[in-house]
């Protein structure tokens, strides 16, 4: 069975252009850890290093893309959304961009699952981070929501 | 004399390659308002409205072009930085994407260019929001540092 990352990678090119002329792209997920990266060339600023933009699309996404593949992972079909975001930047990130997101805890996970199923919805808090140089240079949390589709 | 505004413009094509994929530029600037516009097909997402992403960037520029002209306005060279951002998506937005931010208070700008030639670094919250259809679909708040050269 093929990597059921490839299936948000297809969804990137299929749906969000602008994840393309990032270049954001899975490159990493083994169930637990999903890290999206995007290289620094089209994502810079003028200072050369990434764009704060380039880092929240990045950040949103990982943890976005983590609700994706869980969802996948246990079968339900949904829409998406996030309905809040929260970046800090802490430090610069002086090359390619690397959003790192956990999975949920298994409890959480289970929570989500079972209130989606009862009411047709649910909502969940996330959080995801970039480092550079060992250091957290930016820290996210954003708060999604599945619905029925 | 040229529009001021033309230099934000010129600043996002010599600086930040996103945001000529993005096709966002200067819309409007008065003095008082100002106005970033990116057309949707750059910016779409799965549901055919705006990419989250995309309404962070065109919010969080929204306010540091604001910084920008009121820095040029002011004589003064400065870097300037997000170092913190807050969005809230309200409702999706199903076209064309306006993100508008006035103009800080006299009182809040002279403070900041006050504290800055004090100290050589100030900090300014600021807030953008983007309408759709005549209601606030985005609220963004962010906070930016400006920093002698």
């Amino acid at each position: 069975m093929p990597d059921i990352s490839t299936q948000l990678s297809q969804f990137f090119k299929a749906h969000l252009p602008i994840t393309q002329f990032m270049e954001m792209d899975v490159e990493s997920y083994d169930g637990q850890t999903l890290i999206l990266h995007a290289p620094l060339p089209p994502n810079i600023n003028d200072k050369q290093t990434a764009f704060g933009g380039s880092l929240y699309n990045a950040s949103v996404m990982a943890c976005w893309g983590m609700l994706y593949l869980k969802t996948l992972e246990a079968g339900i079909k949904c829409n998406q959304v996030v309905t809040k975001g929260t970046i800090e930047y802490k430090a610069p990130v002086q090359g390619d961009i690397r959003a790192i997101r956990q999975a949920p805890g298994p409890g959480e996970l289970e929570k989500l699952l079972t209130t989606f199923k009862l009411k047709g919805r649910a909502r969940l808090t996330l959080t995801s981070s970039i480092e550079c140089s060992g250091k957290k240079a930016v820290a996210f949390e954003g708060s999604y929501a599945i619905l029925k589709e």
